[in-house]
């Protein structure tokens, strides 16, 4: 273990030039236009792992963008890790708030630059080189290692499920890693036991058949945009509660215990919120920003147009409006169960003017995983040598799928050890990675294999 | 007068050639990046009116885009009319939905299909060339003619309330005549004779700082789409009334004899609105279609934007939301006194978990004429003469708020004699001018400038 960290240490600078080497390739999953951009991705990534020692390595397809799979078996007897990331990327716009191109990665004040610097390339590729510290200072890893890289979590993860039931023999293993989560703090390590689902959609309400002129029919025309923003506001009541029937039905409530818990973290909610610019917090009434962001399902409009956005003041009255809008899930709640509905209350209250038409884009389930583990307490034991404290073990807001359906369709447990920070904008303008962090994350994960290893 | 009709109805054809001319210079005063373009369409339209013997033709600069003014005086002892238009148009956008180019102007179904065929380039083009028809049979119009053709009236008409003020000697005359109005219905004349106002907005309103990822703030963050959504959802009751403190203070009531007028007319609103693919009306609970379009009061979104509206599912929360917001007005209303009614409401309800911004986009007076006078005699009977059948004086829902700083700057009342249709889709893809109401335009100009000159 002490050898690779070594050669971590003597080799880091390449180890990010290779990095950025994968930044630059612009594999947006959410554009069908770059679908021959992300196959790169796949590729570049293929053949940086066969180069490395990874015994089998294979571009496998599926009906969308591909899965990279690697596998190293050292012995029979050996406990097994199946690694998962990502190599797609989130959508770069808007453009002009970027201040180096997204696909031109810039290192600044110790930060990486670059659409997908931390979500998911840059902390894929820290199990990348964590295998390669391996190889060449051990001639192999220390456990079984299979790797699981996929092009498609922006989108959903469309086709992912259908692969590991596809699969279920060849992606066997004792535990699934993930590292595309957050540290709890700058400096302070944390493993992530719960994770939030997603149910993601996309209305649209017509009135006229053809956009107006608001003078001559404004009036006597109901406008789409004036009832989709009544749709949209009555979606909240006074306590910025979700106003879906039926939505609060199966959440799993807090316990005392877990709130205890969530109160005794160093966690300044408003100060947090204040970091990214809010004036202040806005949270379902009962519930710190903490537990808002974590533990409780939210709606958000994450898009809206409709009519005339250009400069100046076109006096029209648009023919339609359409807005995305998604609900973060807790554990009891699906998305089929809370997509369905959604669904059912915008049937209910689309007014007798308007035709709706509703698109269920995607949907996650969330995820809660025990802590006690052999592979959570040697990831535990790993960070902790590494930042020399003990990490918190923490929920996260955001959703990862596939975390569930390890669960679901693998039987694996899923170790959520993340180097992210909330500031690193993943899905906005000027995502970064912290290149400390790149490097914590693959000396956590070298000591992590290392330790696990051992277990057995 | 019948030597005029007569070569009209000779040169018919090729006044549509010159006018598909006017048409495909693309002058979209709202995009700044088209100025060229709009000066373009001055010179052609300065270039023209010199050709046909107009004595005195300039192109007068404005801080904006230029104004084409043309003056013939035969006679200091005849009528003097000052002609108004504008050569400039709206936005096409959206392309996607023209069946030819806005630009390229086609005649299909004896329609011309382009943009600014009605709105106003060819509404504008009837008095030009019923002018040349003068010009050609008897040598000289048949009284004084003084022209003021504008390149920014889809903008506002920001610079002609001070060029009219600078001009007042410029442009004395006893009345003003307008055709940017629309028929009562196919081949059923109408003259307008009130217009309501305009007070045109944008609202931004501002959250975070940036764009953030929706499951890590979400919870916590509140989203300045739903805070926009809930504040326009709120600008109207359940009656479908404006919200705004004192919006109606200032309204002058419909009478009951206007009302009585209002339903004696041969309007079926519900078919009217289900013409443009409406399934029903939507109105200010007690007032017919109408009334609703004509004699009242309204806000209307003319567009929205916010967070991602691209393919797919990004999970923002994002910075900010906008929308583009404007009132029509009836007599009584200003639009100083809205657009100051309308900030004082959001600057009262906005949330304080955002920051708002206001811009004031542009206003425009309404206006009453009356209905009584010479020249809407003249007109009257003119149309009478082309249509078989005594035009009905109406109100048009639309805003031409030059009409009322004619009345106020220069002391004119104005004759609103149009010849569009409602479903010319004036602000819409697809605008057309029926080539027979073309003409019928061109007959009714040269009937008019007859029969006023003979009221003196």
């Amino acid at each position: 273990m002490d050898k690779a960290l070594a050669y971590t240490e003597a080799h880091f600078d390449r180890f990010v030039d290779e990095l950025k080497d994968f930044l630059r390739i612009p594999s947006v999953s959410t554009d069908s236009k770059r679908a021959g951009d992300v196959r790169k991705a796949a590729e570049w990534l293929a053949v940086h792992m066969r180069a490395l020692g990874v015994e089998k390595v294979d571009i496998m397809e599926t009906a969308g963008h591909p899965i990279v799979y690697g596998e190293h078996l050292v012995d029979p007897a050996a406990s097994t890790i199946l690694v998962y990331g990502h190599y797609d990327v989130q959508p770069p716009e808007p453009l002009e708030l970027w201040t180096s191109d997204p696909f031109d990665p810039q290192v600044r004040d110790g930060n990486l630059y670059a659409r997908g610097s931390c979500d998911d390339k840059g902390q894929l590729f820290m199990h990348v080189k964590a295998a390669e510290a391996w190889f060449q200072t051990e001639g192999r890893p220390p456990l079984n290692v299979k790797y699981i890289f996929e092009g498609e979590e922006e989108i959903g993860s469309k086709h992912l499920p259908g692969f590991l039931r596809e699969h279920k023999e060849l992606l066997a293993a004792d535990v699934a890693v993930v590292s595309d989560t957050a540290l709890f703090g700058s400096g302070v390590p944390s493993i992530t036991y719960g994770l939030r689902g997603l149910a993601y959609v996309e209305v649209t309400l017509q009135g006229p058949a053809i956009d107006l002129h608001s003078g001559v029919y404004g009036g006597a025309v109901h406008n789409p945009i004036n009832a989709l923003a009544r749709m949209i506001s009555d979606l909240h009541d006074e306590n910025h509660r979700v106003t879906i029937e039926g939505f609060y039905d199966n959440v799993i409530p807090l316990t005392p215990e877990e709130r205890e818990t969530f109160a005794s973290l160093p966690f300044d909610g408003e100060s947090w919120v204040r970091e990214v610019g809010a004036s202040k917090s806005k949270t379902e009434t009962g519930y710190s920003p903490l537990e808002g962001t974590t533990a409780r399902p939210t709606l958000d409009c994450n898009g809206i147009w409709g009519g005339f956005t250009g400069e100046g003041a076109k006096t029209v009255l648009p023919a339609k409006a359409s807005a995305k809008i998604s609900c973060r899930l807790v554990p009891g709640q699906t998305p089929e169960e809370i997509t369905a509905k959604l669904e059912a209350h915008f049937r209910k209250h689309t007014p007798d003017t308007m035709k709706l038409t509703f698109t269920d884009l995607h949907g996650g389930h969330g995820a809660l995983t025990p802590t006690d583990s052999p592979a959570m307490q040697a990831a535990s034991d790993a960070m902790e040598a590494v930042y020399h404290q003990k990490p918190y073990m923490v929920r996260s807001g955001g959703s990862i799928p596939i975390v569930a359906d390890f669960k679901r369709i693998l039987g694996q447990d899923t170790v959520l050890m993340g180097f992210g920070l909330d500031s690193d904008a993943i899905h906005s303008p000027n995502e970064k990675f912290g290149l400390d962090r790149f490097r914590a994350g693959i000396d956590s994960v070298i000591r992590f294999m290392g330790l696990y290893a051992r277990t057995r």
